[in-house]
């Protein structure tokens, strides 16, 4: 069976990837339709050279899906997930909304494809920041298990949205011109040649939304509801990629070389096994692998390690993930 | 006493902000003898808006210099230390040559000015990231003694040198008027839009010199041998002002409240106690203090904190420090 694809959020910042990538893995398509709000409608956008308009997401526009992405805000999903369950049609969506309901899987396929067994219409993907460390412990857990993780990440503009990459361009382009920086409106202060210590709102014990959304999301991937976890999470003048430094404490002793073995065998992971290489946000930029680099130990504690994980938050982070989804769903027949 | 005053590098990044920090702090001098390498010597700088000529840095310039900051490579730190000792003069390196040489008292004066006392001739700072961290632990250790540290960096190019700072910026100018970058030739990849996760060369187990630094010299200043420390060095697209990510574990309970007295009763801290503020290295580049943000407890330990801590990298980190250790000397008549 071919779905009929519809992409809400066709015209952001993900699912102008998301189109790149399902013409990439030929994902196939009965047909495809490309829905935003009604500002972005009657744009033309393209699909392996055929134009399509994009049409406003209502309920006709939807009616005749079996598939939805959606990438838009959680006002969206919340507006359109429960709508498209009751109808029996399948959102895969890159929001936040869903991905702590007990009645969605968080899926990363490489790691909890088997969730997928249980969906009920709605399947959430994890946040950017999320997935490429989930794989790389979800590989490292096969050698001891977990005990406690930390992180602090160097997240890419390209994930607040389309217009925060226009606001660093601008800025940029000011600065490279010697002109004044236009005064920001998407970060509270200028992220052209600075970083900045908040990636969301503040929430519970005065960490951002983010840094919960990653250890609430990490524990529920892996089914660790007691992973010991806290991050910081920071925006760097990056335009596309999330790098994140990791700490991570195993229970009991974890040989180096099974780490290796256990990162080079786990599907979608790139182990840059000399700690002395490594790869930047630059050269991940448009690669569907999570990178593990300058693996070495940590000697703070009994059995630990630190290393550098990257992935293009836009593809493994979000477009590509969810396509990875519905390919599994399509191959379980879940769909 | 007025001292007179030579200093070696006064071409290089800190060398021009220690002449503005020496002329704000109207620091006493007889006489200012402004010194570098053959190639920059015929420069004419100002100094409280009097010009001097650079000369090389050779036996005669020295010779009538009492007091000597040298802010150059290892190898000049190395041809000069020992001889200006050996001459009765003192030397305040900003280099890494001498840093942990039993000999060299390493200082941060409002942490352990007291190892001014036993100086013989060369006196240390630390390193950049170093200095505004081990200031936070100092005052945070009043609290409850310091078990475990972890640090993730988020390091100002300035650190590297003035060539960096060019670097990034003919790199941004090019992408902000749309044309090539020039290749690198400082960093080993691009740094404008990028993070890079090396500072300094690999070395034991896989770590970098500047992660090795910032333990050893912490422990150093700290006179705190066996403190658990592990650190990962990232250079970011920022000019000025290097912040850090930390994680501090406790050996015992050290309350939130108690903590914030610490470091607000602590010289040279600015602590932003609301957790859900905080600045940014743009906001810090100018600032002689050290500021501590985000500052939350660690919960996946039993006695933890973590924070954001930002200091100017060539004032407080370099340029300041130096000469708050020569104030600190000309005090207690150690010069």
């Amino acid at each position: 069976m071919e779905p009929t694809v519809a992409v809400i959020g066709a015209t952001g910042a993900v699912g102008d990837v998301f189109l790149r990538v399902a013409a990439e893995r030929e994902f196939p398509m009965k047909k495809l339709k490309l829905l935003a709000s009604s500002r972005s409608a009657g744009t033309v956008l393209h699909y392996r050279g055929q134009p399509i308009t994009v049409e406003e997401t209502t309920e006709a526009s939807l009616e005749d899906a079996d598939l939805v992405f959606c990438s838009a805000s959680s006002e969206v999903s919340k507006r359109w997930g429960p709508w498209l369950r009751e109808r029996g049609k399948v959102m895969i969506d890159d929001g936040s909304a869903f991905r702590m309901d007990p009645t969605v899987p968080l899926v990363i396929p490489e790691v909890n494809g088997d969730d997928l067994e249980w969906h009920q219409g709605i399947i959430s993907i994890p946040n950017c920041t999320t997935t490429p460390l989930a794989m790389a412990l979800n590989a490292m857990r096969q050698v001891a298990p977990l005990y406690r993780v930390t992180a602090a990440t160097y997240q890419a503009v390209s994930g607040t949205g389309a217009a925060a990459v226009r606001e660093l361009n601008a800025q940029v382009a000011a600065i490279g011109r010697g002109e004044p920086v236009p005064p920001p409106t998407v970060y509270p202060v200028q992220i052209a040649m600075n970083v900045l210590p908040q990636v969301d709102d503040f929430d519970e014990d005065d960490y951002t939304k983010e840094e919960l959304k990653m250890r609430n999301e990490t524990r529920k991937i892996l089914h660790e509801q007691d992973l010991r976890f806290a991050a910081t999470c920071v925006r760097v003048p990056v335009a596309i990629t999330h790098a994140e430094v990791v700490h991570v404490e195993f229970t009991r002793e974890a040989p180096m070389a099974q780490l290796h073995q256990a990162l080079k065998n786990h599907p979608g992971i790139v182990l840059i096994e000399d700690p002395k290489q490594y790869v930047t946000p630059l050269q991940v930029e448009g690669d569907d692998r999570t990178y593990v680099c300058r693996l070495r130990p940590d000697r703070t504690v009994d059995h630990g390690v630190t290393f550098w994980c990257l992935t293009d938050n836009l593809r493994k982070g979000a477009a590509t993930n969810a396509i990875q989804i519905a390919e599994e769903l399509l191959k379980r027949g879940k769909i």
